[in-house]
């Protein structure tokens, strides 16, 4: 991405990242394999509910220095190198003419690719109002510290963290080279706690889109809020009103994530006949059809699934209305030591209230799912995250250190 | 992929998976990302010197049988797997439509998805021959036992295997979903040792592309084989002559696979100023040239580069003569615990006689190279290449096994 001359004409970039661009030589190609760029700026951050990209790197940062001038000018700065890299940009002007006796400005591994729809997404954890920063006061009531679900089995170096950064791209290498770039811009004042890669978006927020298929092999994302879908991201994701008073007021325009890293025993999984598999999610495999009709879109009907099935138990009706974005990846780590593969859903949820979202579902889930048999939660952090970058003069977490 | 009507038609699709497809409704797309099916029958087995796809999956597996028949069986029943999945299909009839009381025939989330050039790539490795199989007298010379070199730092538990597969593809997805297939259908029989996913090819085997980068932000592939120069393919590359003779006759037609996992100390590399990256390796970082030169793909002249270069120490002349094709990928797996990202390089190099390829360049570069400074090598395998498989009835490893 680039340099002089590089291939792309920004300029064709449209809002949404939905305009087909054409390249030098090439033909015109579809809009997701566009390789466009996605606007950084606006009320709200890219990455929530800007249509979902296939790949994710996904890191959680612990702040290492304990000078609050210090953070306010790292989070300046990973602005500036965000709002370069989304648009296609190297992160400095001088990466490759720059002086010989310096370190590049930018990695380099991503010159001359597209920028792939890059979003990325900031967040603070609890963690970062514990009084190093004087922001104590600050901490929105929604920021909770999540409860010990049953089941949990969270491995702490994979849990938490003060800030995180959600990078999506289309191009895992343009999602790897945003979040090397940040970590390489905070050294020695921010220190990778853990990071996820993603290769398989397990979620759709373009409703005409095909649904994509999670690692048990049944479409996913089938219910989801679809970034078109205005009120009900106002209802649903975006805070607002009562959740943006007070200590939160900063929090206005913006959302809580939660991310959960779910280990799921596939090997058991492809062994449990079709009947079983299907009857655990309440939906058919092939079609993704709730139990009981025939269509992927039609209607659950929840009396017609078993008390113990995910969808049945995940549904708002059976949790007072609790909606979710959700946004997450399948992964794939190597292996766990056994034989099998270290493979599952990193989830990722949007939603204005982790107290009347994520937690009375995970409630339910963690309790009577069909599906836990199947699947462990190994890592778990949650973040508020704030609203969006306005203009070239503001810049992550403004409201929040005024 | 796969079932009735699902999109794709695999009669359009030739030789070498290089003609642009047109799926329904869809505008032509550019070959790359046309997700065109690779064939899988020939002299040698697709996934060598067939174009680079984009990522991998790369299983190593340990035979728990001890049973030769029943390795055998395994052996024909993934080659039909594989003919399926890298021709877009799943892998049995009645994945979806089959028996509910049994395990489906395909783990499914590859379903809908596009070939993706999905090649598969299998190979024996040195402890297969140890006796328990009867093949002790068909090892042949070249399966050496790698040397340890200098500053190698090897985990057992990422080295070695009786058996790999390297699934390489378009779409991670598809690459994933064949490895678990694979590893499904040999459930009981063999057991996955250790697995790499790798997200970014660091190599081209075609010429007109562009050069791909690695981490540490340079081209990576620059003077490679490429897929079209069979001369250099027959010289270099596939077994044929001696190397095909006594014990060694079955395989006629394959080629040596070499793998190091080998991490990339990206953090400190970032801090090195460009003018010493670039002598580390003895080109410059924006063009790829060679020092002294203009261009990527001008001639290299050895005499004006460091005398500790990478490129330098690993040129065929500084070697006597030895050439290998290289095929990597990059790869991020998380964090080190130290919060540095566990980044490198999955090299996979081919070659006709690791004692004349692998073997000689290594020892130049673990000696003296200056990137040594920054990378370590932290796995390491080799592996037997068979020849292709013929036709449908033939079967991966029929001339070793009869
Ligand atoms: C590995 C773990 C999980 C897998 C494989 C999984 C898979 C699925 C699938 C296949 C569906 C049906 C299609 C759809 O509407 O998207 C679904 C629905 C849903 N899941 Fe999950 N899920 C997992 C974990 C969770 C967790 C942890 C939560 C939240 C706490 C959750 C919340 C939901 C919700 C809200 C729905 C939609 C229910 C509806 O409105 O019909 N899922 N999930
Ligand atoms: C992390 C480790 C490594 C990195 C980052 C790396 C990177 C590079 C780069 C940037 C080039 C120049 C462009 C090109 O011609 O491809 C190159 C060339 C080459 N590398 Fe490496 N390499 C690594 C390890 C190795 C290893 C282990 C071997 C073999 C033992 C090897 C063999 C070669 C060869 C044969 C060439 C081409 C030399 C020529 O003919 O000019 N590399 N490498």
């Amino acid at each position: 991405m680039g340099w002089g001359g590089a291939g792309l004409a920004l300029g064709a970039v449209a809002a949404g990242g939905t305009v087909a661009l054409t390249r030098g030589g090439d033909a015109t190609v579809p809009v997701a394999e566009s390789g466009a760029a996605v606007p950084f700026h606006g009320a709200h951050q890219a990455g929530i509910a800007t249509a979902v990209q296939d790949r994710l790197h996904f890191a959680a940062f612990d702040v290492k220095t304990k000078d609050r001038a210090e953070l306010v000018q790292l989070l300046k700065d990973w602005t500036r190198a965000a709002e370069r890299m989304t648009a296609g940009h190297e992160v400095g002007e001088g990466a490759y003419g720059g002086l010989p006796e310096a370190p590049p400005d930018d990695t380099g591994e991503a010159l001359g690719l597209k920028p792939s729809r890059l979003t990325l997404t900031i967040g603070f954890g609890p963690s970062l109002f514990d009084g190093r920063f004087g922001l104590a006061g600050k901490r929105p009531g929604a920021l909770v510290d999540l409860p010990k679900f049953p089941g949990d089995n969270l491995d702490p170096a994979r849990s938490g963290g003060d800030l995180c950064v959600q990078a999506c791209a289309d191009d895992p290498q343009v999602a790897v080279h945003a979040i090397r770039n940040l970590a390489r811009i905070g050294f020695g004042k921010v220190a990778v706690r853990w990071s996820q890669l993603g290769f398989g978006k397990t979620s759709s927020t373009t409703p005409d889109a095909q649904t994509p298929r999670n690692l048990f092999g049944f479409k996913d994302g089938t219910r989801n809020i679809a970034g078109t879908e205005t009120d009900r991201l106002a209802k649903h994701v975006w805070v607002a009103g009562k959740g943006a008073e007070g200590p939160a007021a900063w929090m206005d325009g913006g959302s809580y994530l939660v991310a959960r890293r779910i280990r799921m025993n596939v090997e058991t999984w492809d062994r449990t006949p079709l009947a079983e598999q299907e009857d655990i999610f309440g939906r058919d495999k092939k079609e993704g059809a709730p139990v009981g009709k025939a269509k992927e879109h039609d209607e659950p009907f929840l009396k017609a699934m078993k008390p113990d099935s995910h969808v049945r138990l995940a549904h708002p009706d059976t949790n007072g209305g609790a909606t979710i974005l959700r946004r997450g990846y399948s992964f794939t780590d190597g292996t766990d030591g056994l034989g099998r593969l270290d493979a599952g859903l990193f989830f990722l949820a949007y939603q204005r209230d982790v107290r009347t979202g994520f937690i009375p579902v995970q409630t339910s889930l963690s309790r009577s799912d069909a599906l836990n048999e199947y699947t462990q939660h190994v890592g778990s952090a949650l973040f508020a995250i704030p609203p969006g970058v306005r203009d070239k003069d503001d810049w992550w977490g403004r409201a929040l250190f005024a």
